[in-house]
């Protein structure tokens, strides 16, 4: 390892503070990871906070970079599908994706996380702290400010760089609003839904109280409750419900005899898995789901922001963290080019990266409606039906929006979004205009799906160009 | 007038505000109107910032609204169309509209607020406090905090409401924005191009050295210049450029050689009316371009936000102060239906306006790429000539999207958006792919538009429901 003077200040040790941490001290720099919460393989953590994610090729593209990817499969738990829950108790499986071999993961926040910050302590130019909050950053300087609990005050920590991986919230990204001696565009928007985090306990005999191998979804409409399977049996249920619209809503589900109604009304096969749930509900918090985009991402060629900081996204997607593990890819393959210069670097990784960190927040809310609504509608599930098959029967010639997005991660994610929803569009259209046949040979009918997919691209192209 | 007990408290007597303060006192609120800067009427204000606006049918409704529609029209100057301006001088003039009596007006920015002062003033139930700078706005209390510059010191003012009409920087906005106590979506981007305002001076003999009835455009592809009349025969000349790309940005005009330089290569025609440029140019400052929407804008029932404070839109669309006085008239019906209610007001009036302000925010950043660029193009061209023959001689049954935008003020921005989109990229398709044809009637090339446009919008319409 070609060992560097220069010091990268890195701000939060969540995943992916701590894989960029982990690769930058491969690349062979110094690195101070400095992290406002206490050390999570060392505390109990609150619950209610997102507890499984749903892990996938470009986050395991990020693990392969650090030379985790074994290590990993030991914390996932494969799904294969969404196993659809409608009103009266029916379930079933649609597929991910035709081809046996595209899934995605359940694996534990904490787990990942542990993992990395274990890799991360092993290397002798990693120094970690924790218990520090980050208060404001001086762009111009490439100086932190951080306030230390333990002994109530406050230090200053100065990088060659300084990386905001602190989330959504990130305090690097308010230091960039405040600034104002460069204009910064900004946006945060909130969805008029919040979600609560419940739970399917193990079973008595420690398996699982229903289908391990899937993410479950109740679509109705509006609202949904998903669930996610986790290593102990238990499944991380998620309530994802409109804060006061409906009749019913985060604002007046607060009786357990109106939450029990609730459920009994609305998701009668889950509340039997939950036996706690009155209790849960009033003990854990609503979140809020926002998306958040900025630019520019860095200051000065000192500061620069990476993951949630720069791009927070609703879940609905499944591919948050891998987003953010992408993030990290990327950035490392920009530094092979332009390592030294840090104002090229993080000019070059804006360049590269920002279109694609746009597109997959995008998609992810366009998820929140194919989730909660439209996996329950025919039209969709015909969709569905005939893509798995395509990918079944011709695995090199065809791929979902969902297997773009999810098992290809060699495609960037805007390049994903655009075929994807052309290719939505095609299909959805050729089956509510019955252009699509049963007769017609599966062959026959890809070709149609072909043809109109290049239409719609084509189309779109022309007006693109002059509207 | 039906004379009511309850004080609305607008800040900010731009033309939002004032024309707002004027209707509200017409339906017999007390009114208290507070403006950060001095009267208008008395000062003269600093060079460089937004001379004249484009004024069309939605700010026309607004001023029949309050009685001024006569007395605003000896402030207009009618521009037929935009004349292009090429690299070699020629120009040519593409009109607005095939229907004769559909243009837009160059009008005074100080001229139009000091007539909309002058009327508010002879209302009794107004108060016009000017020099008193709002600090911030008490949301549950609806108390706002003001700094009176001449006496140095602040005042507090309560309202039954209060209502921010203060522009793109709202200190009402700001307050929601801070507030903390619920979700405040909220965005601001930024255009990598920045504005700086120049002039033609009128003739010698008092006329105009270029064609009076026209918005000129030099379009460049990249960057732009544009000009519009003014009644003392000067034009307002925009620059908008790039901050930081290409050979010549903001950032390398830095010399009043380079300026020349640049004007004599791209805008020889438009350098030989600017005798003043290299002057003109380093006095006036460069402006930036942004788009700010939020949600939501108001809170507790007793603050809203109006005009640009809710959503500042870049000027390409001409819409800008267009918009704000179509907000009044809007909140003016909505009035109608739920006085008494200020909680109802607010949320109905979102509801109602705020698509459609997101639809012009869209429209205007279309509108930037359609003027510096799209102009300059053959099949741009060809789609422009084609409408304006629809329009001429089937006045009744086509209306393009500037059209439908601009003068069509009974159909809402969003409505306008979305058939005027459909429009365009029907028209560029049919005359990218040679469908049109020149043996064709034009009542025949009307009916293929028709068709084509029904298919995108039944197209869109099939797949949005699902994806």
């Amino acid at each position: 390892m070609d060992m560097k003077e220069e010091t990268i200040l890195i701000i939060g040790a969540g995943l992916c503070g701590s894989l960029l941490a982990l690769r930058m001290a491969q690349r062979g720099y110094n690195v101070q990871l400095i992290e406002k919460r206490p050390d999570l393989r060392t505390v109990d953590l609150g619950a209610g906070r997102s507890i499984n994610l749903a892990f996938s090729d470009r986050g395991i593209k990020g693990m392969k970079l650090v030379g985790l990817e074994e290590q990993v499969k030991e914390l996932c738990i494969p799904m294969y599908g969404r196993m659809i829950h409608d009103m009266e108790g029916n379930t079933f499986l649609s597929r991910y994706s035709g081809r046996e071999h595209e899934y995605i993961n359940s694996v534990s926040r904490t787990g990942l996380n542990a993992l990395l910050l274990d890799e991360a302590e092993k290397m002798e130019n990693i120094t970690l702290i924790f218990n520090h909050s980050c208060i404001e950053v001086d762009l111009e300087g490439g100086i932190a400010t951080f306030y230390d609990e333990e002994n109530d005050r406050e230090i200053l920590l100065k990088g060659a760089v300084v990386i905001g991986t602190d989330g959504a919230g990130s305090v690097l990204r308010k230091s960039m609003f405040l600034h104002k001696k460069f204009l910064f565009s900004f946006s945060q928007n909130f969805l008029t839904h919040g979600y609560k985090e419940l739970t399917f306990p193990p079973a008595k005999d420690g398996g699982y109280l229903t289908e391990k191998g899937a993410l479950h979804i109740w679509p109705r409409g509006e609202n949904m409750v998903i669930a996610l399977p986790n290593l102990d049996g238990s499944f991380t249920v998620t309530l994802f419900l409109s804060y006061s619209e409906g009749e019913y809503n985060f604002d007046n589900l607060n009786t357990p005899e109106r939450v029990i109604e609730y459920f009994e009304k609305y998701y009668p096969d889950a509340l039997e898995l939950m036996p706690e749930l009155a209790t849960e509900y009033f003990e854990n918090p609503v979140g809020a789901l926002g998306t958040v985009k900025c630019s520019p991402w860095s200051s000065y060629g000192k500061t620069l922001l990476m993951g949630d900081a720069a791009h927070a996204i609703v879940p609905f997607y499944g591919q948050g963290m891998n987003a953010s593990f992408e993030d990290v890819v990327v950035f490392d393959e920009i530094l092979d080019k332009h390592e030294g210069d840090w104002n090229k670097v993080f000019a070059a990784y804006e360049k590269e990266r920002k279109k694609d960190t746009d597109a997959i927040a995008d998609l992810a809310l366009d998820n929140f409606h194919e989730m909660k609504s439209h996996t329950a509608s025919a039209l969709f599930q015909e969709k569905r039906k005939l893509e798995t098959a395509f990918e079944k029967e011709f695995p090199m010639e065809y791929s979902s929006k969902y297997s773009l997005v999810t098992f290809n991660e060699h495609i960037p994610y805007a390049e994903a979004m655009k075929r994807g929803r052309a290719q939505d569009k095609a299909i959805l259209n050729l089956l509510a205009d019955g252009k699509i046949k049963t007769n017609q040979s599966l062959r026959d009918q890809l070709e149609l799906v072909k043809r109109e997919t290049e239409e719609v691209l084509h189309d779109d192209a022309v007006a693109k160009n002059l509207m």
